[in-house]
């Protein structure tokens, strides 16, 4: 237990929640504030894609004993479901037993802040946070941003208000703050598969379903209910686009042309549609994340990513991890804890930035390509038979806690030797044979 | 003449009053508004790096007839004055004639200010702007940010607000806003080598005086009251940096030992020094740069760049020829115009953000550097030979309007027949030869 200090939250999404978790824990007073209601009062606003939580969502989540109390919301998913237009492939993510879990947004944030009350966080609901004054960790209160403020003070303040955070925005008006800001040409749609009359799923419910199809994809997580929760990613502008599709008949001819097998599983295609809005996509990153010992964003205020490795929230757990790794190392000089914080963390979250950028690719186009499904089966194998000198990219990132730096390293040196590997004659016979498997090792060495 | 129209500039600075000249020219009302006091009334602030006027300036000014009123409060510098520890070399910049010019900020400002009022631009000093409504092109504009504001109709507003923009601060606030800022570790700090008794200058007058040492470097710019301004650029952090300079003595024996032919001609030098503040370099980009036929960035408010190819006001101003051509070209069609003046002009502004920031190891570095220096003579043997066929990076910046992008890629070409060419047995000797020529003339080829 630290001795304890009167911190303020500002954003009760995920990492907000969880936080408040963490430090009540360490012996402090927390507020938590959120311009929204209470999302356990309201529905949800039908833009999320599902979550998908992995290894470093639940070590934090553990890490606070609530990881049982997730997983009970939780459906496994150990293997992608590849639709492609005329068959099905699965594609396992990882060895015997490795899944990802789907978990509907709404559900897991109501969740987190039952256990976050639970834990003795206080939360204030429709309170508007507009600015902070850095020095003296003093928030900026008020009904709207040109009226009236009131002032609260705090010894310290979290900014785990998201992409677009207020917190932030105050830090970004300081000299020598590096900041940037880019939209993806692509946006996306929410829709949705139901359940069948007796509550089961339509389609296999242990997969992460996915129609690549190039420069756009359709995907689909299991939720609880029997439903799915399927998300569009496709460009704004151009030949296959959001703006291409401009009625209930071009929708319904694209999908019968380009899905045809999700048509009969999406009875509500075209209207919900023109109903959900399409949505953006930003990587955001910025430096420093801290001020003195006073404030400090966290989560998506200070690295939104492109959801493409399904690594947005499980970072942002992550941070939490880090965060209270460095309380338990620097005890009370919170300025240290702050500094090691933000230093431990930028570079692993530029890295997953990268990765989820690129992995759009892989999602989109890659999997419908046998070159790249050969690979992956290749460097399962041999993974199989040298765990210790291969750990393949997509397990390092989701199965294990290793740095997403290293990640990042070791899968474009690993991406060097599959292309090697690749060029061996009749590889698509020989790919698990003594000529591969010592070609790697001879490789790995370099 | 275009229909009159009602247009609002915020920022009163070169590009500011430039525009100003040009839209009165196409026929419209101009309002300027500024937040600052007039500067014409004021002591300059001196943080300024004196501005060298190259080809570009030159085009926009003499495009609305002014041109030879800025000439009489210019000085050209015609090369590099090269101040090594032990010796002092000169470079030109260009082919005989060619110059850039060196201005002060402060006193092209106010002459610039005077010749926008006399086109009939009608000026608002100490008016705050703190925001504007896009759609509508309404200005908001009060005392201070929390208090009261007022509301300003125009027909078209012009951001040219400099690197900390309130009118692009509102359009960041849109989606789909790409943005980025990024601060250098290199801080830069004012100082001044004072006249002769007589009123004549201490160093060359028509050089551009340099004192390159790697890490950091010290410049200094003829003024035309035969003082030099210098400034001194250096890491904030680090052995040599801003902050191992603590005290008078320390800032002495620094110059002392690395800029020593400086002692003598800078007679204020730790006074100056810890007078004056230490400022930061930004590197800040955008995109778009424009709102429907309503708002247009200009300038620094949307492609700030650090000094170091001295293209900053030269880039400035090549956006209002630009601009001034599509007026030309699309006619009352605003929305047209600013739509192709930014995608003109976006792809320049990066590309010359590259050459810039690239620019300083070239310049703190390079200059010092016998292999660079038999470099560029060699190009401009070459290029004297063969005018139509080589054309040196830094001429093609400063002596032509060649878009930027032809000149960072051109540039990335020629450098690497430059690293072949280098790699000549005894090219010391050989630098002018046949065998020189052919070999440049061949890899131009491929």
């Amino acid at each position: 237990m630290q001795t304890p200090k009167k911190i303020a939250v500002v954003g009760s999404g995920l990492v907000g929640s969880l936080l408040a978790i963490y430090l009540k824990k360490a012996g402090h007073t927390v507020h938590i504030y959120d311009r929204s209601p209470d999302i356990r009062k309201i529905q949800f606003s039908g833009r999320s894609i599902n979550l998908a939580m992995s290894n470093r969502g639940w070590k934090a989540l553990d890490g606070v004993g609530i990881g049982d109390a997730v997983r009970e919301i939780a459906i496994p998913m150990d293997k992608r479901a590849i639709h492609l237009v005329d068959s099905l492939k699965f594609q396992n993510y990882g060895q015997e037993g490795e899944s990802i879990y789907s978990i509907s947004r709404g559900i897991l944030n109501r969740k987190m802040i039952d256990l976050a009350e639970q834990a003795g966080a206080e939360f204030f609901f429709e309170q508007k946070i507009w600015d902070v004054t850095l020095s003296t960790a003093t928030l900026h209160i008020g009904e709207t941003e040109r009226g009236e403020w009131d002032e609260l003070e705090y010894d310290m303040v979290f900014g785990a208000d998201g992409a677009f955070s207020r917190i932030r925005h105050r830090m970004q008006r300081q000299s020598m703050f590096n900041y940037s800001q880019e939209f993806l040409n692509l946006g996306y749609k929410e829709l949705n598969i139901p359940a069948n009359a007796d509550g089961s799923h339509k389609l296999d419910k242990y997969s992460f379903h996915i129609w690549p199809r190039g420069e756009y994809m359709l995907i689909a997580l299991p939720n609880l209910d029997g439903s799915f929760t399927c998300t569009l990613f496709m460009p704004f502008e151009g030949e296959n686009s959001f703006a291409s599709l401009k009625d209930r008949k071009e929708v319904e001819v694209f999908f019968e042309k380009n899905f045809p097998d999700s048509i009969e599983v999406i009875p509500n295609l075209a209207e919900d549609f023109f109903k959900n809005p399409t949505s953006t996509l930003v990587t955001m990153k910025c430096f420093p994340w801290t001020y003195e010992d006073k404030v400090a964003l966290i989560g998506d205020a200070c690295h939104a990513i492109v959801p493409f490795y399904g690594q947005g929230m499980n970072a942002g757990f992550e941070d939490i991890t880090v965060l209270y790794e460095m309380i338990l190392e620097y005890g009370e000089d919170w300025e240290r804890i702050f500094s090691e914080y933000q230093n431990s963390r930028k570079p692993n979250a530029d890295a997953i930035a990268e990765l989820s950028y690129r992995n759009f690719m892989e999602m989109s186009s890659k999997t419908a390509d046998d070159q790249f499904l050969l690979q992956k089966k290749i460097e399962k194998w041999f993974s199989e038979k040298h765990p210790d000198k291969w750990i393949p990219l997509y397990s390092r990132v989701t199965f294990s806690d290793r740095p997403y730096v290293e990640a990042l390293a070791i899968g474009d040196f690993q991406n060097t030797i599959m292309e090697e590997v690749l060029k061996t004659d009749d590889i698509e016979n020989m790919w698990n044979s003594e000529i591969v498997e010592n070609k790697i090792l001879e490789l790995l060495q370099k």
